[in-house]
């Protein structure tokens, strides 16, 4: 089974990092192709981010289409473009966020998400409304660390998102914490076992997801949303 | 006040029919700019022709900043690239549906939607939800007219919205309509008329509400997910 | 174009204030006529001063229909009898909370309100859940101050709300602050100046969202819920 | 125990037979006052009819307290000025549409609303949506037999009425009916057992919930939202 | 009228309370059984506890059905089986947590639950939602008191929960409080008087609403969810 | 990797057809245990008969975790016991009808249930609401064919649920269709074909969820709602 990974943004040192971590999340028969468009933002930081980077995004995916992958994961947790990608895909298409919330969902009643940024709140508010988990995710919060402070900062970037985890679980009411961007899918052993819950990254849910999809012999549904795009 | 209308497809005729529109609902002293992306699909219908619009939406956006552009308007009924316009323009940004749904929300109790494809209707619906219409906008119908058909098909075409308005009237509960595609800007006269409910224009909203915003000495927040996008 | 601002209290001072304001902000063929019912309570601060406020308020429609006026504000915060007035009006009826709520959800992708009374509370969420602006309403903040001290007491008011929504921007999320009394109608500007976001006044969103109405040709629809009163 | 029953209305004739309904279903110690006050309109058809019912609704109610009157019951299913009611009493208020919502919702999983003319179904879906009914309350269906028609029709008016419960039960997928009008409260035991269905009034159950706050030594909340007006 | 209450956990000094609480409450004519299943868990705190409970539960309505019992109050506030019991009860069945929001929502805009365990809370808050109670009810919050302290602790245990309650008046909004427990009925109106707001237990306002219900004649709906058991 | 599929009911022919779906669908490594609690009731048709069912499930799970089971699947599309499952269990636990909405949704943009006795629609549109697919979940209907009928009847049973997919289709807006039974889980392959949209059964999404969360690392939170059950 080929899983494609997209990077949305155009870092390629952290392509690197979330392929290695689709990787040793694999199923044995899985085999990861992890991309990032040429030209996307460096990273995604906001809605307009986002939207300059859907039309490489959706390039990719139709280099996969014609490459034969079965199933691709968009490796951004604002879930760059999802239903853009579902109307041009055969196989399945799975958010890190949709994942790693739905995952979240099923082994705690209320779950935190602590993400980059302070701007990236309303966005992620809005996916946890779009995906049902208005009740369920308890709160998000924003590190305000910057994603690609994350690849520079080592330890500090990870104490940080640490000490988030903390408050989370003494004010939140939750009892699990997805990490809310992509640069942290390295981040969660450790820190599940520092902080005694449950920290959950989307890449790796995604990973498993998308695996379950084509395992379960399910493609995107091609009538109504999600139908192929009309010749103009 | 100089607003820019943006019609994010690149047919040409269907600008002019928008920016005829929006200038006759114009206040005297407002100069109304009709542009469209060069290099956008010919018409919006579906997630991925929209995701492709935005590059281009965003940089007509720019060279209003730079022209000194007051506000402006998405002028497709999906309110293409919506959040990610704001984050990059100081002055107020208005979708069309956006205006529609909430003009009709003031001078009604509940309001159907009618479209042109049903691959549109998980989008507009989604819309409505994100713009807390989702008690006040009873139904969202698809007349199954691409939209360059209203371009092409004209009486055709409108007694065929007509027709889906009476429908909506008499199974919907909804006592307003409001049509759902820029390009039916010429038709809520004669339809209002006939049906005898307000047939409600999202391009004629647009402008008077983008107006009402500027008049009001109201620019976008620049604090949180409206920001100006971080320089990389 | 007529627009009768309708001031539900009985105080003149309070009614000159809101007029002024809404003269200020109306467009140069627009004509303001700012009233008060009589025999009203003083001030609105509660269900029963609200709903003692009604009778007269669709007295004065009454008047002004014969008058014709072409669309109608209810300039309090409770939006006192919105629905009853568009029952009897042939024009538009906006309220002041309506307006500065869907005014703030196109610039902010969050707001919080600074009202007078902490007993305003509930009816304020109330409207925000009936606007369907429950998710973009962050927090509804009262200031403590009864309506009347804000004619009474000057800059020591201006002070209590400004500090308000300072504390608002700390701990709300919010990206704008909706002012939730018709007599904090001549704070924006100053207000808006020091703490750095939009502040909204409802009086003047009003003013130009009924003339944006009106202008875009826009009566109350008269099937269902708004029809006319029957005959009895 | 004294519970008023107030008829908004001031139809005497309705009155006395609310009056009648409420007397035979009180508990023993029960003293039912029914009144109306005496210059309210003829019917409630609608949001200005609730609204100008109002401030004789709260002259009855200071009358009432003066009295030494334990509760009240707002007899009509708009549940006119229930808040405002609450706000001056030191009783319980409860309304006969959230009476009857409240019975339905634990006797059934799921139930439809059988009430006189469609306009005034937006004001029950609002209701239903206050009162976190929302899901329960499965469709609002109008006879479109006005209130006093119930009062001059008889065997005719219960026909109607009966016909669009069995549709209720063949479309909407209800378990219970509520009859959404004080006018109907003599219908029940026949309707019920003709559908095979509970067929509830709303003046039954305000009565036994009444009795039920009292008799639990509850009163009205005097902090926060029904406290008592301010003296002006 | 007999009323059966059942305390679905096994402790019969908390079964003793409750009844006794139940028998203070109850009208005249009312006949109140307190019973408890034989081999239920000593008390329930949390899913399992629950689920553990309900066959007994249902064994003690059969015995309730086959001995002319009217109506029936699950007497656990997570309203443990209420609908598996409503299935095989012809009369009603009142859940405390539904009884006792239900009051609340009819004295007060809204209000706060004080429970024993943080475990409880998803549970309450899940409840809340089903019920539709979900912007009345502010805040669920745990007194960290396990269920059978309240048997033991006495005065200790008292001063515990009224400081929660002085903490949810200052903190949450809320104009009443709900006790979440059936242990805390005895409780209520010394916590009353002492914070000045309404204080309400479940088990005493189950048994006024389950006479209610009785009283308006009402059963459970026999189509549909409340259906009977099919036989095998 | 050990997964345990508990079908709560005790009809071991319909353990077996759910344990051969679920073998058939596993991974390479998964081992299937399949298994029923001997004494629950013959099928699971409403609330009692899945109350019934859980003390033998818990009794299942108890098993399961002394033999080094990694997850469990509850193969009833009630989600018999879920919560009070996942307190009991270290692993992963995931109902069928949780596996099958949310695969719906990540590859259409809504979808319907076809399930087997209308009794059972309010239970599933209670779990839609709960795992927040209410907006997803476009309808549930009911093949009206009890669950034991599915194991009796064959091709007639098949071909009326294929009917109801078709009518689902046509007048649902959906674009995929979820099986409401774990006895239907051998339908979905010739369904998806003759009816041209995903069709999914939840038994085959559970094992693939299960997988994917215990792949991914993942195991239920122990603080909070699912912390184990305290000691007495």
């Amino acid at each position: 089974m080929k899983i494609m990974v997209i990077n949305p943004n155009s870092t390629a040192s952290m392509t690197d990092k979330i392929g290695a971590c689709a990787k040793a999340s694999a199923a044995e028969g899985t085999e990861i192709i992890a991309v990032n468009p040429p030209d996307s933002p460096a990273s995604i930081e906001g809605y307009s981010d986002g939207a300059l980077a859907i039309p490489g995004l959706l390039n990719e995916i139709q280099k996969g289409e014609a490459d034969g992958v079965d199933g691709y994961i968009i490796a951004c947790f604002d879930d760059t473009g999802l239903d853009a990608c579902r109307e041009v895909s055969a196989g399945p298409v799975v958010g890190i966020c949709e994942a790693g919330m739905m995952a979240a969902s099923m082994i705690s009643t209320g779950f935190s998400v602590v993400t980059t940024l302070s701007r990236s709140i309303p966005i992620i508010e809005e996916l946890a409304d779009k995906y049902g988990m208005h009740r369920r995710c308890r709160n998000v919060r924003a590190s305000e660390l910057p994603v690609l402070a994350l690849e520079d900062e080592g330890d500090d970037a990870r104490n940080i998102i640490r000490d988030e985890i903390l408050v989370a679980i003494a004010e939140d009411q939750c009892e699990a914490v997805v990490l809310g961007c992509a640069g942290m899918a390295d981040l969660t052993d450790s820190l599940s076992k520092e902080t005694g819950i449950p920290v959950i990254d989307g890449v790796v849910c995604a990973v498993k997801m998308t695996e379950a999809l084509i395992g379960a012999g399910l493609a995107t549904s091609k009538i109504g949303g999600y139908a192929l795009p009309r010749a103009k």
